[in-house]
């Protein structure tokens, strides 16, 4: 076996995940400041989380469509809630085709402002609503600490945009995302189990009524935010005359909500599931689910053979047939890359009728007959799969701890508090020690009803 | 029937391809200059042609990643005629995060520069090559007459970029995506034959040793580009220092290759198929291909069933139940869409137990039995697909002339003309009158080797 080439995560956490992202390749950093290179392991990951998010979005009745990304710096003016969250992070462009312009355009930090304008142009009448729609965009924040994937000044994203009749519609469509869309992807096909909560005023999209949001537990005890989901109320709509005309013909201006889920994915799935051999990939997600590999010369045929049979049993499979390079190199590097079982095919495997499974998710070597390899592997996936997710909701559960004070927040984890006790005051006292309100649940762990009254505060240090 | 909505193409062409991207809600312009909003149905012919190319883009061996899109000026200077090519288009962000950058960054106008940077940190050895990349991007080219999807500020393209030991390796790749990918996708999913050759020296790509494109005919005549490739040659290896180890151990500059294909190709399909009653769309890339309209309510179920019999067939079916609105509206609203079959479902097509089937590529009306409907109209494509294809390369090789003399070169279609008796002086002077050379071909109409001496030059008005 080659040496261990990551800072285990217990001396540095943080340096842990720049080693992984760079050793697995995911990522580095590009030449402009702040900006990021996903590379084609990275990339892989985002397309499956894409191509998951994108069938949800679609079979939730949501059109795709595309905005420009240059926005008249006059736009973000018109919302003074938002102009004064986003303006610190625009980027600007002051020069085109050689001149300078006479508007400088900001280069969209997100789109409520474009998108509701033309809203305020397509939408006429009741039958006009609801109007759904979601794109698929790179996004500039200007970013003073960046760090890949967590916090990029440049980042990909999907940005969707609905507009409604009614609150209540707009508030349908805004847990609806959260929980049919954003949480069946990242529970589901991630294995990352969230909180879903509503945020403080403190920490709400600029220009939101509400904003409910999706937070994980990284292996270190910070949370992540995985995704968010905005209801607007009338705000934009009235910021850009969004209007329509009811059944009785009176003109009413709309309700919206917008909503979004970044590249940053890849970096909540990094830290949820990594260890110190590097990525641990639930099979949903991994581009590669299983590497066969040859052991010898003499084995290549049979383990190509065997990937041949696991792809057409619909496996994501991949042969390792480069016996160039030493045996122990190539398993620790598809360790590194986290692909959840490797099938090894050495003389002695063929011999006995069987190939060697390793499991990535847990320590320890089987063997598995060569002749209904396919359909177990199958079945073992969904087991993984399942594991994986008990395995970091076990992790969460373990780190979330009940206090009665403020003061006794400290340390990793998830500290729940009863959000009367704790208050606008307590949570600006936290934030001087770091420590942020994540969300606001019920006491069973449910999404807050707007008239909610009593409410349990989720504090932690967070990314 | 509704009133005709569209300028008639004989009338004014232009005018109608604008009627119609507005019309049949393809896009529209954007409030930045020069930019674009791209509306459900054009983003769904988008996504077609993506998921096609991206298809045949994975299938020939490139990973797909993603590169920042603020690129330092400093980068487009190492390569003097593509700065030069490109300065005049550049947009130029000189503030970020509220305050003036020290170094102003330009937004892509295309990716060369900011992957030759990366590809000369991970080449090495002759064992990393060949190495294949390609990014779905936005792009930025100023414009100073904007026309929608054919001439944007922003577009949406993919661009492949790949690294090889040898000029023959990057060559036969430059050669193998014009037609194996391109013109796979241009030809046997948009039906749009085009011509494959290679641009002359006045029209090829600044940095490129040698540009290959597809050259269409439109409907009134003119050329557009489809798609290009670009064999580099050791230019930009040589300004971004990307070199390997051969398996000498000698140090050698790699061969480089770009190729990309963007939105306009939605523009292409467009004029290539359209007319005066709107888009007509090869069922390959008809975001729905088959539209089921009940007339009355009394058929609105009969005409669910047999939506839902399509689409278990394969088939991308709807269902248009409005019948609160009337039969002829939205009759001619999905002739505008284009959608390529039309199954009407009437009370006295019920009593007959058919529908009445109207196709979009040709007049008349024909019946079809409800039981066998699945599988007769997933033939029906596969015809309107072959026909729309064969009439396009009627409609193309009609508009072919042989000319003896630049002289003669006037009016609408290709004209051929040997590159000898043409020559770059010829070239010039064409210019002078709003002529081109679109691309030279060998006298068999094939793509030529580098050192083809006898050259046909194919010359249009072009887009």
């Amino acid at each position: 076996m080659a040496p261990p080439v990551l800072t285990p995560q217990a001396d540095d956490f943080p340096r842990w995940y720049q080693d992984v992202v760079a050793k697995a390749e995911l990522a580095e950093t590009g030449a402009a400041r702040g900006t990021m290179i996903i590379r084609p392991w990275g990339y892989a990951l985002w397309e499956r989380v894409q191509s998951e998010l994108d069938a949800r979005i679609k079979a939730t009745g949501h059109d795709n469509v595309y905005f420009p990304m240059f926005i008249p710096m006059e736009f973000f003016e018109r919302e003074a809630e938002h102009v004064e969250g986003f303006s610190p992070e625009l980027a600007v462009v002051t020069h085109g085709g050689g001149k300078e312009l006479t508007e400088p355009l900001a280069v969209r930090p997100t789109s409520e402002t474009v998108i509701g304008d033309a809203m305020s142009r397509w939408i006429q009448g009741y039958r006009d609503l609801p109007m759904l729609l979601n794109q698929w965009a790179n996004i500039v924040r200007w970013e003073l600490r960046p760090r890949l994937f967590l916090r990029t000044t440049e980042f990909l994203w999907q940005e969707g945009h609905t507009a409604h009749a009614t609150w209540e519609e707009a508030q349908a469509e805004t847990i609806r995302i959260l929980v049919e869309v954003y949480d069946d992807v990242i529970r589901n096909v991630l294995a990352v189990p969230s909180l879903r909560g509503r945020k403080t005023e403190a920490e709400k999209f600029p220009g939101a009524e509400a904003t409910y949001a999706l937070e994980a537990l990284m292996r270190d005890g910070k949370a992540l935010q995985m995704g968010t989901s905005h209801h607007l109320g009338q705000n934009f709509a009235k910021a850009f005359d969004i209007t329509f005309s009811d059944e009785n013909g009176k003109t009413q201006h709309a309700w919206t909500t917008s909503w979004g889920m970044s590249t940053r994915t890849v970096g909540g799935l990094v830290m949820a599931h990594g260890d110190d051999r590097g990525l641990r990939l639930p099979p949903k997600v991994a581009p590669v689910q299983v590497v066969v590999l040859a052991v010898k010369d003499d084995t290549v045929e049979a383990a190509g053979n065997l990937m041949a049979r696991l792809v057409a049993a619909g496996v994501r499979a991949t042969v390792d047939d480069r016996t160039n390079l030493g045996f122990g190199r190539r398993a620790v590097d598809w360790e590194l890359k986290g692909v959840p079982v490797r099938l090894e095919v050495g003389p002695r495997d063929l011999e006995a009728g069987h190939a060697t499974l390793v499991r990535r998710d847990r320590e320890g070597k089987d063997t598995v007959g060569l002749d209904g390899a396919a359909a177990s592997v199958a079945t073992l996936l969904e087991e993984i799969q399942t594991a994986m997710l008990t395995e970091a909701r076990r992790r969460r559960d373990d780190a979330t701890i009940d206090v009665e004070s403020a003061d006794d927040i400290d340390g990793p984890g998830f500290f729940r508090i009863p959000w009367d006790r704790l208050g606008v005051e307590g949570e600006r006292r936290l934030a001087e020690r770091g420590y942020t309100v994540r969300c606001l649940l019920t006491p069973d762990g449910e999404i807050p009803a707007p008239d909610t009254a009593e409410l349990v505060a989720y504090c932690a240090k967070a990314y």
